[in-house]
């Protein structure tokens, strides 16, 4: 059975409380169960994990990539400065998807550009919680 | 029953024989096919358009909006210069979806930046054939 | 009998209806319809086209500048990368005023750049539907 | 009966003298007569005002705004760099009327930049002479 | 009562030994037992915080915001690229001063930039201790 | 006794009537006043100025400042681009605190730069009508 | 024996009429000729096509390029923004000559930039007509 | 007996008092007196002319050009933005000779560009006075 | 005895199995290993320390700094934007010595800049582990 | 009979065995003798001269160019800063055509530039040693 | 008695027939004749050098400078890219007078900026061959 | 027996005696007995050279690469733009140290930038004299 890492970033714990005319109103208990849910009909399993700080995520994932088949991460605001984050992505090598729940390109100038994305397979972006679902998708049909 | 425009710019009717390396071996009947049939499972109908002309594009969607509930979109090499096919979809006021096959985060410098996007809920780059079905979840859901 | 060659861009025959908060209520014929009465006190001719197509108004302009005294243009957002349609309009040597319904200063960055300016005798934005008739002035002074 | 301020900026008090092969030979003194037979054909009432110093600017615009209905300005240079203008006018919550002679986007780059079109109704540029009559027409359709 | 976070990011307990010439000679603690005195005069109560840890302070803030009125934050170098403490600070909802011991614009080109400022009230640069101090009169007054 | 100038720059006479939602509803009489009591407290003296002429306020500040100890200045849109002033307040040898009513950083680009502040002991930005008082506590404690 | 296509972007077609001064007295017609009797001494094919489309050109090159062994493209304006017809260029995987018939380098700052050299054989500028011919010599030596 | 304007810019009155390290000792009447020393054994007459006011600088050369022969200018930290005075000299036809007493490429960055000098003869920079008396060498030799 | 802090940052406790072709097959213990044997021939100590944190980095060097002579940093991605390490560093007053195992000038361009080199004595890079023995030359030398 | 001067810059006497997959296996004696057998069939004279000197080409071209009717030149590296070397093409009043045997726009940014070209007739790039012939019939045709 | 360097750069020996349009007509040795002349009277001896090649102009100078007191030069098109000359003239320690023939402001974009400004006493440009005997006045004055 | 080439580019051979705050007091005949010590030790022959001029440089390079197994290079400011160098050094396929004596880094801006170093295997920087000792290491080990 494949097994994903389902990494979340800085204030991602908050979802659900803050900002939910951006972030919506579901929590991320709600969403990784969700996302289990769904994973669980694909024959996929999930190992969730949410940090505020740069170096827990980098941690984590270097202490579990060996047993997973592919990364689904939201990194937050990493997203836009994370380099050791991305550094540790790309040396996983295993295929990776980004998901931001809001879309970037409607934001602040600095929210635009992600220095991850280019050591990803791809993007979903705006589509909501339904984007950490639809990433899944993409490890069903590899 | 919901309706969808599946629209398709410049080149994207060469799909499967232009730079598969790049865009994969599908064509674009095939792929309009696959729309279809997972759109059917869900209770949606699609009515494609391809065109290498950015005004082709701007009188079909001009013709077909007020009969349609959203937009799926894969702009072609238009996501970077296509002002006036910008202000056509804005001027709709349906839910638009940016899809590119390949991730333009990996490609040249210019294919990075979509002039698209912050006029649409949201992209999803990089997914191959895969995300135009992903594509068609964000109309189910709503 | 002199001849003004009213030329509209791209989603310009959506006026009246795409975005009113922004170009307003009236629609591109009866704007024809306006101009085209004020010119005839000035003694002047207003052959009008449309298109969402940069080389159909090239097409068109190119058949009928000899015939024409000069063009009143809302370029529409070819404003912003209509390099072709600049070349057709400088190699006719005519007199050009470029018309805005918004003041493009107002709005997004790239909407406030025209390639076009620097070849026209002037430029009128931001004077709503009054501004092709502002325009008119231009060409009985003459 | 409505009031309009007319306010020239720096070296127009110099029109028909200072390089008229841009500026034209008419004198500031003759555009006013032009401006005030046009504006009572109209019903509307003038008050010019020239000043070489941006402070004498401000200073006439916060005496006088309370008693006008509406501003046509010819910045001068003031136009690239004239932030306490800009402020002055924002301030007065009037409609303004931004009118260049000649068309700035012929002349040299740092000429093409205006910091007070944003806060105006539009702009009216290259027109000549004829650009501040243009201006009247918008505060006779109010 | 009142109670205000009392936030200083990375290398502050360095205060009064890291570089004396930029920073004064005053150390951390002796600072929050000024501000302390000063708050209670004003009625108000302060919890302090240091953490050379961006996730750190995110971790605490979270942790301590729904009983706070207020911020005062010193982000230390996190200034010029704490997107992610941005993010935290706005998703509080507080009012928030940012205080720089020293003026960040008398220094480096990077430390003239701050990615917090706004998101916050406002801003107190280069007044020393004394600028913690000022910020108490900011939450007196509300 | 210690005696500061109070400058004020242009615009800043119609405090309280312009753009009440930005500045608030105080007027610079009424701030002046505020100051002049507070400052008394300390033992400070105040000489206020305001002009609307960049040359007006360096005419002033030549002429006051071998009698002054200090000077807090609000410099309006001459923040952005009065570099005579800057080089005037320089020449003076004294100690400068720079306030802003509104925070700069939330606003237009073009207000985010201050051509001022290095050469300032500081700045207090944002802070409303009590910036102005928050900054004679910097004199009060020199 | 091998064959070319032969390429002429917008406003070519006004060749010999449209600013002579910088593009010469040559029409289109006469152009096509002379490229075709040189053509036939090298034992070549040459298939001529002039549009004011972008989308235009894209058809026909997609209709015709498995038929030919080579392009000779001068692009017009599309030189600077025709990233569809890039893509196009691309697609065919075959060899591409770009051809100007002025020096680019000594004109508009915009058109400097060519966005289709880089998957262009080479570049050939400023040569006049006589640059078409020099292409030819290209296909001849392959 | 030709004529020149000596104008001197916003602070230059204070020469020998401010930042002498930078300006050095000599007060500006000094200054004059040694440039018209020189200038009468060239049987040169000078009028020299300093304000604080951008608008006065304007208003006085606007006064006197017609009865000169030529200028010579220190604009101070006008020749940074001053783009009124720019059109001002512009204006007069007259030959202008620009001088800075420091060499203004080892100061500030913003100090490094003048926006006079296009329009200017030429520059004399960091001569320190002597550059006053090298510009009159100009003015003998025409 | 002069005793060296040997500190790598994120990621390169990955070394020898994370993308080997970039950063070769030696593990970070090895490599820890061969300096301090390289360190004892020369007379000195080696404190190693790796951390995935920023804050973690900065904590280590605190604590250890005044009991060291210098410092040898590799620091990984925080290279490009640890602006707090960076002031963590400056504060220690200690010679550091910057290490990159690959030539970062030959990769991504935000590789290329360092936001530290300017506050170490200097930089060695692309030498691959002989740069961190290098290094210690430096040491010696003193 | 008119006499060419043939240039080539820096590093281009290792045509040959210098990176062939960029360059071509062809030496510099074997190109001037290619093409100065098509030279003596169009009844042009050649002249040819290399240097890794930038005043080596430069004293060569002052002494020749008077007895020269044009040059072709491959400026090697010097294309991208030799401003002196531009000056002195520019200074003979000789036509010139720039050669590059590789499509610079395929290559490093920096080679993008040429800042000789616009003081040349044009441009020929990519052709490989084709180019050099092509050249010559620019002169031919004169 | 002080002596002089007299250094010109590339293509400075053509004065008088390159481009007198913009250089005049005065050659070089006419120049130097001239410069000798004055120098004389001022009771100063001038040691003159011309090359086209940068590193003989520093060969020049290392061999002569510690038997001189001052250098003038006319750096030719090396003052936009010499930065090797400029370290060579920091390195002398004398005083340098950078002398343009032309005032380089009012030309290309590129030599607007000179690299070696900030290294010299200062900078006279555009006044011809005066602006060298203008340079003399410097060393007289000393 | 390998053999390197130790190059030093323009002004080094005025080491110890220009700028020694700078660059030190050791001369570069002391610097190459230096390094020919060392690398006796280690079994390398080296060979150096100095030259003021790019092209003598490369003529040396060019005439001996061919014997040598590495450069060690300090290119002076041919660093920051000797693109011929650059291009001379790549030709030769052999590894290239690049050496700085200072940390360019902490200098003016346009020294931070080499169009060297992405040619060579790396670089080392600031660490004086000892940096060309530290190079040696590199081919010891190879």
């Amino acid at each position: 059975m494949k097994k994903l890492l389902l990494i979340n970033g800085p204030n991602l714990n908050m979802l659900g409380t803050r900002e939910p005319e951006i972030y919506g109103l579901t929590t991320l208990p709600e969403i990784v169960k969700m996302v289990r849910a769904r994973a669980e009909q694909m024959g996929l399993a999930v190992e969730p994990f949410q940090s505020n700080h740069e170096g827990g995520l980098i941690d984590f994932i270097q202490a579990e990539y060996q047993k997973a088949n592919g990364i689904i991460i939201n990194p937050g605001a990493l997203t836009h400065y994370g380099y050791s984050l991305r550094d540790c992505l790309a040396g996983t090598g295993l295929p990776v998807v980004e998901v931001h729940l809001s879309n970037i390109q409607k934001r602040e100038e600095w929210r635009k550009i992600s220095v991850l994305t280019d050591i990803c397979i791809g993007l979903i972006s705006g589509m909501g919680v339904e984007g950490y679902l639809m990433a899944l998708e993409h490890f069903k049909d590899e």
